[in-house]
């Protein structure tokens, strides 16, 4: 097992009931979660050792995020708490053809307003296998633009593997501006989840025009450009509406392209953290080494069972996933 | 933005969860719904000056009513109070190839006992673009057959539009009974939604039995009988089962007739009040003028929109139901 | 209408919510059920009356067993009370490709316990048309397995016919175990719930590998071994997934074969007791004497509907059932 | 152990959580009761073979009546069903110094629209100790004023004692009217619920003017008038608010006046059906011939624990009444 | 009746079920309110014509607003939309010796980030009746500050009367930085909702020493200062505990004092927004001209009434109010 | 801060809503709970670092244990998986006169068939402040009765203080038998919860016949049998009745008695775990040393405090401890 540290911010989601609108509803449901956070949790299901680094308000939200994360075995030693207030967004589900509709009241939270680096890096980093970390906090402030840069070399020079989750947003950010920080970013980075979009929009790599597999192209293309990179991984989700999707994993390693079976997700219980899902899985199976169709077999399992639970975070153990993988569909054990 | 007169009966409906019998449920949702007031309140969502006028008892219950209009905008001006009762139903809803159970109590309510008309007409339609009633109001009595004639008479001579949905209830009326009303009502009428089967069993008209499109030989032979109509509308609704219907809706309008896109709709959250939110899209695309084909793009956008929230009335602005017909399905907005 | 007495084990499910997770529930649903509680019940729906013979605590939980099938008008005279605890199971639903999940904790109950008979025979069997056990009986200790053949004896010497579910449960006995046993079972049975399976590892029936239909094969050979079966049903259900199965009803009876319709099941509430709905038709239909297709038909329609409730029991009454059969999918009746 | 028939009008409560105002709530608690199937479960509770007679609606709604009886093991023989509806209605329940607020939709039900005796009266009263039936039953119409007399002479023919509860509903009748039916049922009936207001406002007597305990003149007063009434019976209740009362029972026998402890019931869970709840208890110990100290300190305790839970019908067995009334107040036992 | 119209910030409390901490809750309650807004609601319930003016986010947050006001007829005319959130709090509700705890995320609001003046003057207060307004608008800014009394002065100008209600909230601004505002807004009010603490540490007014009535003094002290003002009211409550409260209301008009019956409010369903519904007792009472007595019995029962509801705003109308003050405690009308 | 060990059985709450019977519910809350475990979630609360050692299934349930105490912080490292079931009691909370039920299903745990000590005592106990243990353990089994004595001899030997609480269980041994075992402990143990009735009933000590503090003379007789014991602690408390108590703490130490101040507590929200929770307030003050006074203060408050929340486990900080202290009852902080 390893020892991951990963950091990032985490948010409250407060999200309505199926087929209830946010401005009709009497009731709210509170899950938090973050892509960070979420694969830590995903993480710490599976056993390793890891550490959740954020900034928190000190108070009772605050607090229920630090109980969150302990809940599921994640360690809180470097969740730093302060500042104004912790990020929210309200969610309404989406439901067949109408797609989910979120409401970010994020700005200025305790995470996004820090201006100062509040951990001891040579204790946030010691010994550590891997450091995560998404697109997400580059594009909070330009504070946070620089010192992403900062900790990943920090954590580069202790010793760490660097994973990577592109995660772009366009409520956050330019394409133009998230390419450029992203571009500065990636020489760093050991494993990166990117995808066909990030490719063309973001690092500039033009459309495939060719028959073959597209994504060995651009999977191909992204490591011609930075062939520090290792590992790169993405989904492909097929849309058939917001309570039907089909998913497959795709790896890129070592020159070869590997892709899990697809997975039939109807319906979905609650789509958000899927691909943090994945992403757990991923590191998960590069930590204790798994090989390459192994490793994709994996990690979309843990993500497809991820859209059968609400919340953010995956809530299965390895041996859960692994008898998923191996179990056919649906049938009650008893 | 126009201003809109529905007048109707409006309904308690008490449901189970679903998968719960009646028989067996401690719990009962309560949601107002009458398909005058779901049009009226889908006018208002998109923006229009609405009344509905009905009569509702002097109590909670009665107040309850008031406020669910009043909380989406609908003005309640025209809504008499007294009499003794709310008419409810109570309601299993289906689930796969189980049909949604009915059970009705609403004999002798406040508006199917009134005797007298209790509105002053001069009010009632002044300055009214459009009134709205269905076929339900002269099936409640024989008071209320000759009354909903009077009524649309005092409107169009007032100089109203005359929009009616023939919306024939087998457990209110004869199907004899409904034609000959109907085919009263109809001359007076100016958009109407109307179907093949209210073609066949209440207007008399033969089946169809060419190759073409059935529904431009039934509109075609509706509006010969009917030349005063300008605007008929129906939905064609496949039933995969309770919880999986496909929807197009259809338009004939200067003689031309017009469709939708299939709407894949599944899961059906709440099936009750679709035909309304279509009839809503219709009258509030003929307020605002768009062309024929943009009408029942709207209007069926706005009915499949109606499935995926609890309750009888669309809870969607214009801006929503245009979005939703532009976006593709299912996909987060982040 | 016939007279019934079934006889076994009840327990009490504790079950999340869909999409929620044991280990994180604030909440279970309770549930009774026992697959011959829910025949029983199943019976009384239908008319007939119906005792229930088992073993309960003396508390509170052993009330609720009593309440539940009083509830549906089974009689509870031969409903003894006393020993230790319920047994009891918690339960994930299983959404997709995610399975069932559950946790027995069974051992030990007051049922189980038993180690004489505590009703009197002549009174327990007395005019009974139908003696209805299963599988799951015998498993639960040698006392069981000696005193099920014992009650099955006396019941058939009181002149019963007798209905037996195989039933196996791989969690409480070896499949050697289990086809002992129920060889010795077999040659008092009138009636036998038994498919493909149960012929190959508890009967040691060979695999058919012929081009025709299996399942007549299989019930062939069963009633080869054992002649005195005069009708022997079972399901063939297609999982999809375990929010979507298709269901076909199977019947053998006086050397002939019949299915019912295919019944497409999606989405499923509770899948649990659907099997009892089907026995509890079969037995219905018996008692009733309707010709074979529509036997088949009826409990089909019925452990159809069974899915679409949540709970172990059916919760519908014959004429439901019938117009279910009648009713195309999915229409609402208003 | 006795046999006990009782008959009246059930009706549906819907009653909001509490806090929660009617016209605001988008759920409604489901619960079925009335006065006499409140006593008829707790006869049943009690162990007494129990027959609640009424009318039901044949559709999901009487179904749960049924069902709801069933549960507590009243037997349903003569419960009749047909007509058009069951009597419903919808409450607020009081909070501190805020009442209950009850609004009724009871007019028309099948019970009330009864116009001929739909049972035969040599199978309903065969064998019967008691009949109980109540002030409200000859309220509701003509017919039922004339026939609950009638009943209750049938029954007194058959051999049974008859109880008669007043429970005067000032919404259903004068003063006056109340007042000369029930003195033509007094003459008849054995065990009488008659308190202070019924002899003032109903039965004419004067208002008690001395020092001494006003009751048992009242007491006396009122079987001046009907020798034959050999029980009578009522409760003291100090209102402190809608969630504080305390409760005394007194009973009048021989002549004698007996009285229970004070029960401080606070807070009030439920207060629907506590006097029935009392009657239940009163009847139960005359036919268990229990002294009458024990009579009146079983009935009140086993009113102030009906007030405990949800509900119209008590839910506690004689043995949970008997340790209530030994146990010290509120301890946990472990 | 009148014409009103309050302005000010509107949150959105989340608060917890009562025994349940915010750290663990998996579920928020949605209730919108503010002073402003609870009492036009209020006023609305009780006949007037109101607006509320105030700015909200252009979201489904803020949608929820306008539904919430409409829902109650309060006009939404002079509701504003645009800027970046609206402001919230999270609550846990206090329970007997334990406190409400309250944590507040209302910063940045749309509201509180105004900095120009978006209303009409001249619309905004056309014939209106009363301005009311409170404490809390001019502690959000400095802009707020200034734009307080400039609204005040025009709405005096326009021939309004002002209606002010102090309710100094020390987490907003200090005790001088408010007593300084506050005396330059309180010489163009005439009507005022201040208290002793009011008096003291806001107004510094000596502490009372005497025997007698000490909010006379209070009352007396602060229209000395400013004699503008013809009504002063406030409340005297007894904090037993958070679920036990004593209420009387307390009224100076014209030189005389007057105080409500003593209300005991035992349990508390919901104190917030009980001052508002006092205050919207009084202004009530005002417009439609009851003498003092009956001015401080009514707006004490309406806030007595206000802690029997969940939600910020009082629900009930003028004759509940009033038959709540005639009617003695709890007792159930049927 | 302290390190501290607490060692017993955990079991599942399933417990009612308040008014509902078990007999009757279709739901259950579940809780996990047990008094070393509260012990333990208390001092994790409070700052210290606490492992809580026990022995659960390895299944979803155990996991949910494991994940309840991750969530306060408390380690799991010695909590070991394996064995048949956890524990499990129903419960119906008591409600004013009615005492609380229970029902224990809890034989045969994996904690309670526990054989062979699985934990290396070496590691278990290194550098522990205190060991928490109650007499609950030794009841479970004649193993246990040995176990337990071994492991605080072990403890001792290790260098930690004894925390032990007596917590006499009447439905798991007899006063003679846990008599005799207790004090067989008590001479190892350093701080001991134990109050009137151990004294009497399991110690032996003489009714006390005096006039003084009754308490003083058992605390002192105590100590004269056990002069190791340096603290003894227990509550005083008044039982008005199950929703409303009276609580005070005392506490013995250096032959000094101190008492907290009077805690009315009211209504009760769940009471079970109250004493743990006390416990753990006096363990803390030890830990941190605060002087007698400020002990019996803090724990007194913290247990009131527990007695507003849901669960087993207190869920207060130090400092809202310390602050709940300070304030006066139920006031809005705001």
């Amino acid at each position: 097992m390893g020892k991951v540290v990963t950091l990032g911010e985490i948010m409250l989601r407060l999200s309505t009931d199926s087929g209830v609108r946010i401005a009709q509803t009497e009731n709210l449901h509170a899950h938090y979660g973050g892509g960070e956070a979420n694969v830590a949790i995903s993480l710490a299901n599976f056993g390793h050792e890891v550490y959740f680094a954020s900034k928190i308000p000190d108070n009772g939200v605050g607090e229920g995020v630090k109980k969150h994360l302990s809940r599921y075995g994640v360690r809180t030693d470097f969740l730093l708490t302060g500042g104004s207030r912790l990020g929210t967004y309200y969610m309404e589900a989406g439901i067949g053809e109408r797609a989910a509709n979120v409401i970010y009241d994020r700005a200025r939270s305790s995470f996004a307003e820090m201006t100062e680096s509040e951990w001891k890096k040579e204790e946030l980093f010691k010994n550590v296998d891997i450091f995560h970390i998404s697109g997400i906090t580059p594009a909070l402030s330009s504070y946070w633009k620089k010192t992403t840069i900062a900790l990943i070399k920090a954590a580069k020079d202790a010793g760490s593997k660097i994973s990577f989750d592109i995660n772009y947003r366009g409520k956050l950010w330019s394409q133009k501006e998230a390419g450029e920080t992203i571009s500065e970013i990636l020489p760093l980075v050991d494993y990166c989840s990117a995808g066909k979009l990030d490719a063309i929009y973001l690092l500039g790599i033009p459309d495939y025009t060719g028959d073959d597999n597209e994504l060995v192209y651009y999977y191909q293309e992204i490591q011609k450009k930075f062939p520090n990179i290792t590992i790169l991984y993405s989904t492909k989700r097929k849309v058939i509406s917001a309570s039907s999707n089909e998913l497959i994993g795709t790896l890129w390693i070592n020159q070869n392209y590997y892709e899990s079976q697809n997975h039939v997700i109807n319906p979905i219980v609650d789509r958000v953290g899927a691909g943090d899902a994945f992403s757990g899985g991923v590191l998960h199976s590069i930590l204790v080494q798994t090989p390459p169709q192994e490793i994709i077999n994996f990690a979309t399992a843990a993500s497809a069972l991820k859209h059968t639970v609400y919340g953010d975070c995956n809530q299965f153990s390895e041996p859960e996933v692994i008898s998923f993988l191996l179990a056919g569909s649906g049938k009650i054990n008893r």
